[in-house]
């Protein structure tokens, strides 16, 4: 039973979003307090994360609704938070270490495709500014497919993108609930990045080691 | 008749944004045609221009109009193009050559404020990357005063918001029929900032020039 495709979540499996998400906020907020936001950080950090929190982070408005918060409306305190957090997403956007020498040697045996909850245009930009997109043949997401993962019917849309069986399928994710049990309900295989040691035979805590890992299930 | 306020154009007179917009709109071409739009580039590039010119720089799906007209729709490439162009445009977004230190002097003696033609979010967000917005008193956008330069609303809600009469300030742009007779129109005086050497004593080539112009004013 050859594995023929790998499939990856975007969000904290190829790059570190939650450090992006953490430093971006905190510099917005340290820009918008240095263009006169006169409030202390931890209180408008802790209002900026419940305000995302409310209208999810593809939200357009989140730097106006803060400032409402405070009675202010000015253009240059939310230009300062917008300009700082797209300084500091570019800074992180990085692979995490061994995503792309991973990608190249796994290029050589699998397609590769990607599966993520989130907005097509918005996750394609990630894959972008990581310089990852040449590397996927396919890109599912949850804006496209109508359903979000666990669901199955976004594992099997990206499936069926790419003519593949749910038994020659990896699927390899950070969210346990979402990522691995959303693939195994189907049939795929599921491969664990976490941070902590692995534990069993289906985790994996370097990207590097997916490679070795995947040699296994063959 | 001492000067107490002196305002600038935005676009082109504190930073270059025509080779900005030349050099992300090149880059941003050069990317969509890796990321698989086969086209040529000068005619990508032509009808990038022709798109921009029909809906004005502020539209949100330049990108997706482009490709219609090749009968596309692929987030990849269109993900391609706005990520090279706002890269691009962050290596652009400089002060011109004696910016800094000229508004360092001059923020000594006068108020600063800037009378740009455009939305007001972005306009600011455009000061914030220069790292400008600091010395700014006032910016009044044609967004925010609901007509654009050279109508005489403008630079007069401009000196209302500084409260300085229009014989005790200065405008200095790039663009004579908008910047230079917009503001001589309300009684202001006005500094032409031109590429070409100097012919008259209202004009300028170097932005480091003003202080000694600002100086033969007074």
């Amino acid at each position: 039973m050859p594995v023929k495709a790998v499939f990856f979540d975007i969000d904290n499996t190829l790059y570190d979003s939650a450090t992006l998400s953490k430093m971006a906020r905190r510099n917005s907020v340290l820009a918008m307090i240095d263009s006169g936001l006169d409030q202390p950080m931890e209180t408008v950090l802790g209002d900026l994360d419940q305000i995302i929190e409310k209208h999810g982070s593809n939200y357009r408005w989140h730097y106006d609704e803060l400032l409402k918060l405070y009675g202010m409306c000015d253009a240059k305190i939310i230009a300062s938070g917008v300009v700082a957090y797209e300084h500091t997403k570019n800074a992180y956007l990085k692979p995490l270490a061994g995503v792309v020498p991973t990608l190249i040697e796994l290029k050589k045996y699998y397609l590769i495709g990607a599966i993520s909850n989130g907005l097509t245009l918005k996750q394609w930009e990630k894959l972008v500014g990581l310089r990852l997109h040449h590397f996927f043949d396919s890109v599912v997401t949850s804006e496209g497919c109508g359903c979000e993962k666990p669901a199955s019917e976004i594992f099997l849309a990206a499936l069926t993108d790419l003519d593949v069986k749910p038994g020659d399928a990896v699927m390899v994710g950070d969210k346990y609930d979402v990522d691995i049990k959303g693939a195994q309900n189907v049939g795929m295989h599921a491969l664990w990045l976490r941070k902590e040691a692995p534990k069993n035979s289906n985790e994996i805590n370097r990207f590097s080691d997916l490679i070795k890992v995947l040699k296994g299930l063959e």
